[in-house]
């Protein structure tokens, strides 16, 4: 009796967790890695928690030469267990992945008359949080259109310096999601960012 | 023995259903109404799945007179459960909900120097279907501030018959969600939609 009890509850438990996505390194919603290090593709982003969208955001200051009709939107999203614990500490945990999806936006259509909406994706990026895999404990990825797997992109490309001079919460750009912005406040764990970027 | 493993085994059932919100009127992502028949907020829609975000949309002819510097964002949220079951049919299930999140828009701060990103909320309305307890099966509500709940928006409002003319899918502008807008194309739930407003 007791043995099944036991049993009975483990697989209570685990069935929980799988499905909250409460794990740490085994949590369904972490990243994966192929045999050859490549981050594999999460299929079910879409289902992850969104942080924030963005339109034609740029923080390069000769950008506005290049401002266009239809800029495109940026879409952040984060894993579940992540997610969930920065709600606790205002901290990443070891683990955490972002996917950063851009999509084109469009002004007329339908019965839209102004402003912007959704419209086809135009690329897919991931930044990871692996610390015993990554110098710096972060990485990013760019998916090659529909491929199923991508490498990390070279350290010497601007994304880490900038991210890592930047971030306004270890590595990422929690200024710009609005309510983890207050999480992060409240937690102490906020840096100040300067004004001036640092690339 | 077999009582208890019945148990058991319910009872993971029971743990998988719940976390996953895979029920369909007993779901916990569902709506939740008071004894007076007003929706109760629900705490946790930035956890629901997210759909698309637009800045600064307006199904308004005249709306180009009204164009500003810093337009708002509209992010809009669906229960889980009813997510799931939309990829499967391309229909929305009874008790579905969506929250509508409107929030400022702001272009310099930090490091940005072009574009958008998203600031403080500004109001939050919300989007029920209930076949029983609505006309038409849909309802529509407006949060006042941080109230715990609010009443249904009167019928006579224009959400009511802009949503029923000009939705793709059943009272719900799913032509603006690029997912899912592709999602029931391939289940052929997808309804044309005019390009001139009916009001």
């Amino acid at each position: 009796m007791k043995k099944i009890w036991a049993f009975a509850g483990l697989a209570v438990l685990y069935a929980l967790s799988a499905a909250r996505g409460d794990g740490t390194a085994a949590a369904p919603d972490g990243p994966r890695f192929t045999a050859d290090g490549r981050l594999e593709r999460p299929a079910n982003y879409r289902e992850w928690v969104w942080l924030s969208s963005g339109l034609g955001m740029s923080y390069n200051p000769a950008a506005p030469s290049r401002v266009t009709a239809d800029p495109p939107f940026d879409n952040v999203f984060v894993t579940a267990a992540a997610y969930r614990a920065f709600l606790q500490s205002g901290k990443w945990p070891d683990r955490t992945m972002f996917v950063l999806e851009v999509r084109a936006s469009q002004s007329q259509g339908s019965i839209n008359r102004q402003g912007h909406y959704q419209g086809a994706r135009l690329g897919m990026e991931a930044e990871v949080k692996d610390e015993r895999r990554f110098p710096g404990g972060w990485a990013f990825f760019g998916f090659d259109g529909d491929a199923g797997s991508a490498a990390a992109i070279p350290r010497s490309a601007s994304c880490y310096s900038c991210h890592a001079h930047n971030g306004a919460v270890d590595n990422t750009f929690v200024q710009f999601y609005p309510t983890l912005r207050e999480v992060a406040r409240q937690k102490g764990t906020l840096r100040p960012v300067t004004e001036t970027p640092v690339r």
